[in-house]
């Protein structure tokens, strides 16, 4: 099969006339085009063109709103509250950027509550431009159930992501973006393509069996990462991403969710702070370096981040490649 | 052997009588007193009385400061900070509980940095009164290096555990208090005390070969829970609790520490928000039963701190035991 090489600027365009056509305003369409496009520069295929036919989806049944024009507002003296509209993420978030960035250095800590929104994208793409911004992040989100709280059998949690940035002296800042659950669904959804078995652990059955069979995992649940304790991270996340900001739980979310391929309605969680004002503010970036040294000097180790990076570096240059058949799809949307 | 038994006040006075004659004020020793009687009472050992002698071997080796005063100092709009005095975390948490409480009342959400502290309670009890105050609560602190980063085979992290609690409409929060290695070192400890095996992925030897000795894991290091993203979490715990607030990392504190077998010099970051300032006021307590009630409806779940609360029931009535050789050790101290 040949493959289509784009440009990183290709793929932007592209992305915002496929939205356009489905039925999104240029301002939605390219703020969704930007985290794709840094999706595929980084090498987060998961999250890059693969979700374009979800977007569309969900255009096309008519659950999100493509011409949505977020709201912001300070409900509290630390805490900025971003109405979605309804529409996809993307443009909520870089809406509530600059107030909440703004909000953490007047007051050392700040959170931004997004409610009303469609996500479908990695977090880390959210939480890099506050830590570039020299600030701390982390943000989290809820989806629809795909997990299973620990000892239990039926999925309650979504694979609820949680990621964490901190700014560093030079280059790129250090982002995790991780799920929950022991692997993201789009790993199963991959093994079942390709006919591989996961490793055990992963998930179970429709019954709550354990099993390594994908298809079975993908009828059935995904398990929490490390037991117990990620399962509580999961509930965590349900409850500042849902509880706290009061948005849907996954269960609820997916109880309102139309089921077109696209994400559910739901809210997300952003947790900035200056940590120029908690205390050490001349030491602190030197200071956090020798931890990264610590890290990096350990053979094996990595920081968070690292592959993205060369990933980054490489894209950026040579432009990614698709498959043909892939791109016909995009085409047809 | 003859068990011990004793009442939880007098669990409290013992630990107060210990600590004054090791060199404690009245007030230091009650707010440890306090630590250590709950974690008695919820039938938490591995932070009741088992850790006295730390406690004590601290204050004899004149590491701790025994009449420590602790500053609170509110440096930015939403961060409160406490300076510990040299002395143990009780007192100093305290002295910045009702600030915090006050802040994140005000603002929405607030932080507490705590420095120059010596940090061996369990985190829960810390969580608990906040989030009985109303508030969301979240604290995390490191230690020692106890646990490799991914990938590596050096411990670089403490067991950095992450303690998050959530008010509820009626009776006790929901609160989880974890490390963020698979096992907490006591648990490897005990294992070794009474000759078993420890499970596989639990830790690695002096070399950093896996094993399931449990003597060469206390002579290894611990791993991470879930891999790379418990240990992305060890990572995260070092740089809240040490490079936010300007203290020390684990493998910092370690340099500095005498090894008196008590805890080494630290910090601790505390974060608290109210749920009625982020946008549904009137709906949050019980939209977050909604999902208490899913959870608990799934046979073989649990929420966070219910094994607790039924031992507390059971020890406030019934009092403790301990093993007489246990007590007369005290006793010595």
């Amino acid at each position: 099969m040949t493959d289509v090489k784009l440009a990183l600027d290709e793929v932007h365009a592209l992305v915002v006339d496929t939205l356009m056509r489905c039925g999104c305003d240029e301002e939605n369409a390219a703020a969704v085009a930007r985290v794709i496009t840094a999706a595929e520069r980084d090498g987060c295929h998961s999250h890059g063109l693969m979700r374009l036919a979800g977007y569309a989806a969900t255009l096309k049944s008519g659950k999100v709103n493509g011409k949505a024009r977020p709201r912001v507002e300070q409900i509290a003296p630390a805490v900025v509250r971003v109405d979605g509209d309804g529409g996809f993420a993307p443009l909520a978030l870089e809406t509530g950027r600059q107030p909440l960035v703004d909000c953490a250095r007047k007051n050392g800590i700040a959170a931004l509550a997004l409610v009303d929104i469609y996500h479908f994208a990695a977090l880390w793409t959210e939480i890099e431009p506050l830590a570039e911004a020299g600030l701390c992040a982390l943000a989290c989100t809820s989806y629809k159930p795909a997990v299973i709280p620990a000892g239990g059998k039926k999925a309650l949690y979504g694979t609820n992501p949680i990621a964490f940035g901190w700014p560093r002296k030079s280059g790129n800042p250090v982002v995790f973006d991780q799920a929950t659950s022991v692997v993201a669904r789009g790993e199963v959804m991959l093994a079942a393509r390709e006919g591989h078995q996961m490793a055990e652990g992963v998930g179970v059955d429709a019954d709550g069996n354990p099993t390594t069979d994908p298809n079975a995992i993908l009828e059935g649940s995904l398990l929490a990462f490390g037991g117990h304790k990620g399962s509580s991270l999961a509930m965590m996340v349900e409850l500042l991403a849902g509880g706290l900001i009061g948005e849907s739980f996954s269960f609820e979310a997916a109880r309102r969710d139309n089921n077109d391929g696209g994400p559910p309605q739901g809210g997300e969680f952003i947790l900035a702070m200056d940590p120029g004002m908690f205390g050490d503010a001349e030491g602190w970036l030197d200071h956090s370096e020798l931890l990264f040294e610590q890290i990096a000097a350990q053979e094996g180790t990595r920081l968070p981040g690292d592959r993205r990076h060369a990933n980054r570096e490489r894209n950026t240059r040579d432009g990614i490649s698709l498959s043909q058949a892939v791109y016909d799809k995009i085409l047809e949307l």
